[in-house]
């Protein structure tokens, strides 16, 4: 009986986190349009996104809380449950991460950014598809899949250099550009940092699958039992 | 027996937090004093104690995984190492983020910085304050003093908004500021992301204190039993 509890305590735990994660990826979609295509109204839904987000932020840590509380979960479950903990305050953050998005992108609807806009577009596709991906982790509870997001960073990080560098260029050029052009460098941060927290999130979906703590080690991993 | 155990454990547990909040506080004074003082070996000590900091961020977690799985806490003990979770994760990204501040106080060294850093490190100080006191609140258990911490945060954005300004009215006049400049704008970015982080340390305390989750509300709050 009380095995049953567990496991529809831990279904259920599951699904209120890809509910999370999915506003995740719809707010991130809107906060990319809002500045792709001018859109106030969008940058509004991005808004609303996140008082969803927040709510369904207390409602996981409580089911998280209950579950240890009342099933004493062991092993794989007490770690799945673990990790959904910190799992959801890293889903709550990048969102908060997107309505800073949604905030800078104010700018392009105001102004004219000096600047060709294709590799923030193409470090955006890169983020939604981290974000994509380590969902996809998540719901197959596959340790390969999140593994494979470790090394995305990279690129991201990559991305974000270079466009900063480029700023700095037309920023030198002329000063009138400089206003929006920190906006594109805050977009451009705030999309790293999404991507940082999709790391995160991967590291801890295998620490769920397998017992390793693969934080802070190039190859070597901490095991918990 | 077995209650002895536990409350061993947790004392075990807050100690090492409180070593790994020790190391953040230390951190931050480095890396404020790397560009105060133009110091090198101040920014490579920074580096130092992220190393420390990553070891004892894997060991916290293990021990609380470890103390759910053996001890099967309730209420106020099983809240608590819920919210030691979070600090923990909480303080490791604090120690990340001062080691941006130290690798962005490179730039002290190499060039004059063509504006006057008072508010810079007025807001550093402000930012310290909030992590000594959030330390304070956490070795006392206290939700008072946890809850003062909570409003701290408007000072220190507020600091932020006005350094902003600053750097981009310099950077307008001579655009040969204009790096020097970027990097002071997230030293001040980095500041204000430890003050968030240490706010959200002062509501885990007050959840793990009483029961009230206060994030994301007005005054209002969810309890969890």
């Amino acid at each position: 009986m009380n095995h049953r509890h567990l496991d529809s305590g831990l279904s259920d735990l599951s699904s209120r986190l890809l509910t999370m994660a999915g506003y995740v990826e719809q707010a991130l979609e809107c906060a990319t349009a809002s500045w792709k295509t001018k859109s106030r109204p969008k940058i509004e839904e991005v808004f609303a996104i996140e008082e969803r987000v927040n709510r369904t932020h207390i409602e996981v840590d409580a089911a998280c809380v209950k579950l240890l509380a009342l099933q004493q979960p062991m092993a794989a479950d007490l770690r799945f449950i673990v990790s959904c903990i910190k799992i959801n305050n890293d889903l709550e953050r990048m969102v908060d991460l997107t309505v800073n998005i949604a905030n800078h992108s104010d700018v392009f609807i105001l102004e004219t950014i000096p600047l060709q806009l294709g590799d923030l577009a193409q470090m955006s596709d890169e983020v939604r598809a981290m974000v994509r991906e380590v969902l996809d982790a998540f719901v197959k509870n596959d340790e390969n899949i999140a593994r494979k997001i470790l090394h995305r960073d990279d690129k991201v990080d990559a991305y974000k250099r270079k466009i900063v560098a480029d700023c700095v260029v037309e920023m030198k050029k002329d000063s009138k550009g400089i206003d929006a052009l920190l906006n594109v460098i805050s977009i451009s941060r705030n999309l790293e940092r999404i991507g940082d927290h999709a790391t995160n999130i991967a590291e801890d979906i295998i620490f769920s699958v397998s017992g390793l703590d693969v934080r802070h080690s190039s190859g070597g991993a901490v095991r918990t039992k």
